[in-house]
């Protein structure tokens, strides 16, 4: 049985960070289903060192991450390892929303952004951590592509979901429960979400 | 008929960088046939301002542009847009090929790639730009995405063809030609490739 070390609760429309070491696991969870979640992640020992979504899909040549597979650094160094997922639908290509997205894409000035909640989340870290909107894993997003046209639909997935992830090197994780209230991204009803730590 | 103003010929396993403006016409053109380009670019107002191809797929929601559509910074400012494209194939969703690529994922150490092709291209440049190899547009890269699965496959276009952007922004631009010689990418030969500005 694992043992619990630390948990953090991610507020809606809000971001956290959390540091993690080699050889933890860390639990990302939909406390009350249907909520995708912005992940990024740096290497503390080199933060210029950070998880890319292009990466991995690159080396995996899929565009979703099954149990097995790694979730890689922009220089191919298996930071994670997925062990369990519970929901198995993820978007790896798109980037994070961002102001733009609301202001250009929906006509929407001003409305809260996963990239402006990690970048709030991270102001200030003594790594001088820097975040692009294009390197976050959006977890649990329930996008897929069809002839070529990306489609997004409601997660259907339940509360308490989650995916676990062993550690392989240690990271900073920040995490984004995803603000997208006006599309179906997060079936119109953002929620929070939790990072667990486990030993 | 317009006129041309700058051709740059940028030579197989290399990169080189142009100047484009607003209201000017760039073609990339792949002069042998077979061959994948890929493309950076910047703002000369604001080099952290740059060409996204993640921000691109994401607000087209497709992974293909087509001529019409705009190839967006990542802050999803159009910065060109697709006038004529003799080829149809694009990829945007994985990275340009870097060290790791080769090393790790063909057991090849020391190979040319992109990534620092196009370093060395930028080196001392005056704007200090930065290249992330997320942030390369593959031109003419035959991949497609069948049942999430990434399948690359020989480029069929022959000598001569071009893609022709209108130009949105005033912008540096960089063009590796690809040096992938040990996969189908670039047909097992690397060949040159020329950029055109034209007014």
């Amino acid at each position: 049985m694992s043992e619990l070390i630390e948990e953090v609760i991610v507020p809606a429309y809000e971001a956290r960070t959390i540091e993690v070491r080699k050889g933890q696991t860390l639990e990302v969870v939909d406390l009350e289903g249907q909520q995708v979640g912005d992940l990024a992640a740096w290497m503390i020992s080199d933060p210029s060192e950070y998880l890319s979504p292009a990466h991995t899909v690159s080396s995996l040549a899929k565009l979703v991450p099954v149990p097995g597979d790694p979730i890689l650094s922009n220089h191919r160094t298996p930071l994670m390892r997925v062990v369990r997922d519970d929901v198995g639908r993820h978007d790896l290509i798109v980037p994070c929303c961002d102001p733009e997205r609301y202001s250009i894409d929906y006509g929407v000035p001003d409305h809260a952004s996963c990239l402006t909640s990690i970048q709030a989340a991270i102001e200030g870290h003594p790594l001088g951590l820097v975040i692009n909107g294009e390197n976050c894993w959006n977890v649990f997003m329930n996008n897929t592509v069809v002839d070529g046209k990306i489609i997004t639909a409601e997660p259907p997935h339940p509360a308490g979901s989650l995916i676990e992830l062993e550690i392989l090197e240690d990271l900073v994780v920040a995490l984004s429960a995803c603000p997208q209230d006006i599309s179906a991204v997060n079936a119109f009803n953002p929620t929070p979400m939790a990072l667990r730590v486990k030993a």
